[in-house]
């Protein structure tokens, strides 16, 4: 039986390749994570364990996906980026997104009773989460993505650490402290936090003020002293990049170990002594991998 | 701190709203499930544990998104339809997408002890799906295409279970078996199978040889003997479709029971007597449910 | 020298199908048309010149690209439609809407001195185009875009008519005549013009009330007593319609002559009349071409 | 009479904004120009008229459009390029390739007569041009397009110089010709063209051999010789170009001359003593303005 007079069907399916020597950050975020927090008594203003199932799902991607260079995560959200130089899937975005968001909340369910041992999962509640591809067209555009997450996770934790403990030591109403923060600025914020119960904003973990970073580890290199354009290796033209070299690039790139780490990676110093994150090209391994 | 210096990548973000009144189908496929079966030691040519695995994770999106009007399965894949008045997620491609997805991933994951309770995950091999969505412009194309997996599915199954008796059974090699069933038509088959071994092809399972339709569960309606369009019902515009009428479907949507059923979906008799299915409006709920 | 080191840069060149089996409606409008109606002095509130120079340019459009069922004009705008059915160019949007705007804005020009003996052009301000594609997946929706054009066309021409007849006729100023109009409802509009001018907007030229509508001609059909839907002729599976059919239905629609009408479209009596529009399928020639 | 009934088929229409920050290249070409080259028989192997007037064509659309930076144009095809920074339509892609396409159109119709006295446009035989964008995410690719386009116009112009020699001069039929050249390498034909014809390519003019620049003039700088990175420069952030700022640049560039140009692209130093192209910028405005 052929089966000729259906295919007609498949004629109807629309190429999506994203634009080539471009960043993709392929951004996913938890569905319904509020009442899902709830549901599962996360602990405020952070969880420890839920940020650490996110790194540690998020670690398996990278593993999983060579072309992946680094990624960033905060609260429910993780942004994971892939090299312009990436083929990955002809760069297909639908395939490239579904495969990132399939891979990542797969393990995460399976990890879940790891990290919550006493807090089983129970249908029909389980997590999930969406994504998109965007696309930045330089290295400088990208790390200002990278910064906006970055600043957004030191915003929202700072707002969040204090209405917290204004709740939970203060024993104010949620209502009151959402009050009395409308409209202040983070002097405030620190100034309530250390006044009033002697909290040193400084002094909290750097997991909950930094967000994590997840990169392949290679040796580091000296921080530069003379600013130079890093533009130009980073977005190389494909053409320049042979199929042979790149695959002997996802080889060593399956060498080196991920790590998640909890720093500042909006000045250049982060970017400077990992150059390979930017330029694409595996660094030195470690002896200790 | 204000983070509106880095605000301006969020525009980077391209829209990516699919036509409106059209049938959108989100078709979900397994990564490298060749291998991964090998791993699990899935049994050949059918695993009734994987399927209903499958199935069961299936009608778990089907109960998350009540949109979705039917969905077909056979073998690592899924199609998942949203009927064309649906206005979920603003119709907005990527996010529609990864729900499916991730949501569907989820439940595979978490369910796999219960269908698989010998054969535990073990990581990296977690199963996991990609996925992209389709639009279909009329109900005669959406029933093609529904038409053209299921099609798919008895030509793969025949094929496979011919393959498998002749492996198995047969004593053959994989070389062989492929050899001798090069250039058959579906009547060789048939024949290998009952001259050979005295299978029967049409007693087989109706899961393997038809695949897996989900949909809600309402009170059958008797066939239609006059052929008359339904396309006028599908393809309403949406003004006709108030917010009010949306939200009132959405919620008798969920009332109903999502079936699983192995029946002929090609011929008209199976939409003519949920016709539902097509026009999106509810039916009369079961006393049973 | 081979070009091989920089071509690359073709890789950079997105695809652009519009999907299959949709009507394509590409509307095109004047850059600038109410400065540049000053400049060339257009009559107010319609200039008869300029209406028949769209038509004539519209025409050739028609006559150029067979795969072109109607087209619809009004003021300085005009939409074409292309049959679900059509191939042309693949499909491809860009190719398609370009290739419409420059042939139109070729004959503009062209034509422009036929029209306006008196008025020459007067570089750099010539008229020109922009236009874009717009899907609709439905005869009926395709219809009520006709529609939705119409009904603009008449609201349009009965306000600029008793605004231009208040301030040519009425010697009042353009202010006071906008401010009178304001929040007024067609029935006032028609009593402004019966009452204080005489006018019976009835009377007035169809092209202006009705807009224009270009087909070809074919032996006009009694128009249908019973309503059946043409939903199902119209959207035709590809697969059904030959390439030997598109390019004999190609030939035989050039022999056809294109017509300039100034009638409803919104009522069915125009469609059933002109069946080929819809279905795509030649009608009968008149002798007369 | 309200629109409303009709007015929810704009919601079909679909958003086609271009990547921020990417260069954009409009390319338009000559719809069936080989045939209408044969029917105004323009000259071989180059038509001075015919490349005079592309390029008078597109100097109107360069002053038209201050957002365009440079264009390049070569046989019946030019590109027309828009800076990275600029915001033209909010960067709707058919928006941006229509006005194009439509206003060169204008102009090459409007002009023709300047150009070909004796050869008067015949209908319904008007050239008209399709066209299409392609983004290019960095300074380099957008210079290897450049380059690309150059190196194809010497390509086909030594081809084709050859090959009308070889037929016009030599005698040779069509076929023999192109029998002849086929295989050959540039070192052939120029060999062909100077020990057979006396020719030396190198004395052909410029334009031939070159293609057609157009930018906007401003006092040249010296070249660099020192090569620094202009990428940083070309790719701001949207956000530190203000709207009165895009305003003013915009009226700087209506003032510069725009000038035709028969000059090497592909080497550095073009770029170089025109910055203001890759900046944005525009340069020092020139007395003779």
């Amino acid at each position: 039986m052929a089966n000729s007079k259906y295919e007609y069907v498949k004629d109807f399916e629309q190429p999506d390749p994203l634009l080539p020597n471009t960043w993709i950050v392929v951004r996913i975020d938890g569905r319904g994570f509020h009442k899902l927090s709830d549901f599962y008594k996360f602990e405020k203003p952070n969880d420890r364990r839920a940020l650490d199932l996110m790194n540690a799902a998020a670690a398996e991607v990278m593993k999983d996906l060579p072309d992946l260079c680094i990624a960033y995560g905060v609260s429910d959200e993780f942004s994971f980026v892939f090299h312009p130089s990436s083929q990955l899937f002809e760069r297909r975005s639908a395939k490239l997104v579904t495969t990132i968001v399939s891979t990542f909340t797969a393990h995460y369910i399976y990890l879940w009773a790891t990290f919550f041992p006493s807090n089983p999962l129970k249908p029909p509640f389980l997590p999930s989460f969406d994504g998109r591809a965007v696309l930045y067209p330089s290295t400088r555009i990208l790390r200002d993505y990278m910064s906006w997450r970055q600043v957004d996770c030191h915003i929202n934790n700072l707002y969040n650490t204090t209405f917290w403990t204004m709740v939970l030591q203060g024993k104010m109403s949620n209502t009151e402290a959402e009050q009395e923060l409308k409209g202040t600025v983070s002097s405030d914020k620190n100034e309530i936090l250390f006044k009033r119960f002697g909290i040193n904003y400084n002094n909290e973990e750097e997991i909950y003020k930094k967000g994590s970073v997840l990169y392949r580890q290679y040796a580091l290199q000296e921080p530069k002293t003379i600013q130079t354009s890093t533009e130009d290796e980073a977005v190389v033209p494909e053409a320049q990049q042979s199929k042979t070299q790149q695959e002997k690039f996802k080889k060593l790139r399956r060498k080196a170990q991920v790590v998640i780490d909890h720093v500042d990676i909006i000045k250049d110093e982060f970017w400077e002594r990992r150059p390979w994150i930017i330029s694409g090209k595996p660094g030195k391994l470690l002896e200790q991998n």
